[in-house]
């Protein structure tokens, strides 16, 4: 077999499985098959022609280079076993599940059970996601500059990466290998941990709130309003996701709640000098981890908007024929539901620039700061 | 004296104090005096024309109602003792300083040394700001909207509240009344304990990426961007912040990490009701401290972007047109810098609307969810 994939099976229709369905195919890829289980998938992947539809796995994957098992965690390792029994035996196999490490052993507990190599198949994570589900969600551009995480355990062919690698890039995918257990600690540090630091703030306010009225909402500002966003997520989605990575999250929990009591420590003791120390490791690490758009400095333009359509595009407008690029935005509204504001930022090069622009608009505008002077 | 104050003199005349002097002009109050200690200042607050300038200290707050004291917290108790001897004996005085508790007992204090009635000051707090500083940063609508705070103690006089309030309302502020004590255990639950907050997460997250290159980066989504933005903040700056309000903070990141161990503690327990209930608890909070512009629910749209001015006036522009409210936006940046995207909020009802106008303009498209399913 070829290092580069020919012909793909794609068990699973849904906004992944259909997604990567039209992505390989607008990739060049000579063959690609999907299938599913439920009859009204295939009929919907049939009428938008995502790629050639089966009627049943055994026929989809039966001449396959990959089979991307598109399919929710907790079925996994059964379809793998259903795959093998159909699929050539020098097929390879991979998964778009959320979590690794215990599926990872499942999977190949598996597979080596039935007498099947498991260095045929590689976990797979593609950091790219819709609100939308099923095969009429379907977007062959879902993973263009995406990140598409790879699980190779030591069990795993390096032929096996490479092929999967191979595909996930030519469908444009940033293809980045981890250990399944690491993908899980890392996970848990960016997307798992950031849930219940904003929870736990949101909800210290909120009793703080129960008791001083409408004062807390009055005071909070832009900081408090981005840590806590992703507070008023779904709690019962979340309480999915954090109990399927227990102990990378209570790991992740651990480390946050110790550099806490470093800081807490600090300030209880006087020690304003390792306070800073602690500050600006942690302004570097921001910083680092996610670089501005422009390198240089940056300063957010505030400009008051009526909460109707078309001021807003007046605005942007403007700056885009002046040429002035907008490195971010954010809008901010009145605490009473009244008037808001438009958060522009822009390179510290075109403040005054855009500050004109704006205003020979008739726009009242400013530039902000977090804290007040 | 009135209850409505006729003569306002401003000690101070820099961004806050020029901008309540512009402000109190155009809210039609008769006199307005400002004065500076800095001739620079005041030459500019002339050229300005932001008030009657007064050349000293003594001669600004002759004949004033009420005295502002727009000046360093660390000056204002010694401009407050400056201005009892000089104004006359009905005057009232407040401040403009950011922490009040014990400004608020040294202000207090020191007129009881001087023999005046500690009941003719009340701390404030205006909620407003801008990055510029000075005379010439003076805006007349800064406080147009803003929550300006109050913070009386025992001795204070109603009176002298129900004046301040009386201006502050005039010149289109929101005023809210609070302890010096409470005020500063709010703005550090709501801004100093979000700080420490975002920085120890950018910092565990930070100290894995040492280890792991650049994958943290890669795989950090909208969650953990908007949860560690504060944390690029100026250490030097927040140190100064937290340490001058250390008992409140201290305080704050007690709540803070009470509520993390809880949150901890059930999901190593293994007990997911407890967790669900205490992730219910803090997305009840966030969505009531912060409420959305429309009430009703709401989607993302992610409009693919290339980094260049003119694109998202596009978007924009086209939404303006069609008569849909934009309710949020933000901007998405691709991790290598090249392609990003514009998140742009709307009412679910006109979710579809608002894609195929985009659509239109031949812009690709999805709406966006915060987990990968």
């Amino acid at each position: 077999m070829n290092v580069v994939a020919e012909r793909v099976a794609i068990v699973g229709g849904g906004l992944i499985g259909g997604s990567l369905a039209l992505a390989c195919r607008a990739a060049g890829v000579p063959e690609v098959v999907v299938t599913d289980r439920d009859p009204a998938a295939r009929q919907v992947a049939r009428e938008r022609g995502l790629a050639e539809v089966a009627e049943d796995l055994p026929t989809a994957v039966r001449d396959a280079d990959v089979v991307v098992l598109a399919v929710p965690a907790a079925v996994v390792p059964d379809v793998a076993a259903d795959v093998v029994a159909a699929a050539p035996s020098t097929a390879i196999l991979t998964d778009v599940a959320s979590l690794k490490s215990d599926l990872t052993v499942d999977v190949e507990s598996r597979l080596r059970v039935l007498g099947v190599d498991p260095g045929r198949f590689v976990g797979g994570h593609p950091m790219a996601g819709s609100e939308r589900a099923g095969p009429e969600a379907a977007d062959g551009a879902l993973f263009q500059g995406a990140t598409w995480i790879l699980t190779p355990t030591p069990d795993t062919h390096p032929h096996t990466v490479q092929v999967v690698s191979g595909l996930l890039r030519r469908i444009g995918a940033r293809v980045l290998a981890l250990t399944p257990r690491r993908h899980d600690e890392l996970v848990a540090l960016v997307s798992h941990l950031p849930q219940v630091a904003a929870s736990a703030l949101a909800d210290v306010a909120g009793e703080a709130s129960a008791e001083a009225g409408e004062v807390v909402l009055a005071i909070a500002g832009g900081g408090f309003r981005d840590t806590t966003r992703i507070a008023a997520s779904d709690a019962t989605l979340w309480r999915g996701i954090l109990t399927g990575n227990r102990p990378a999250v209570l790991a992740a929990l651990d480390a946050y709640r110790g550099r806490l009591a470093d800081l807490a420590d600090a300030l209880a003791r006087g020690d304003d000098e390792r306070l800073e120390v602690l500050l600006t490791r942690a302004s570097e690490a921001r910083r680092r981890l996610v670089p501005k758009a422009g390198d240089g400095p940056v300063v957010d333009v505030v400009v008051a908007l009526d909460d109707r359509p078309g001021t807003l595009a007046v605005a942007t407008t403007a700056l885009g024929e002046a040429g002035i690029n907008v490195e971010d935005l954010a809008m901010r509204h009145a605490v009473d539901g009244g008037r808001g504001a438009l958060l522009v930022r822009v390179s510290a090069d075109v403040r005054d620039r855009a500050l004109s622009v704006l205003e020979a608009q008739g726009l009242a505008v400013h530039v902000d700061v977090e804290e007040a002077p």
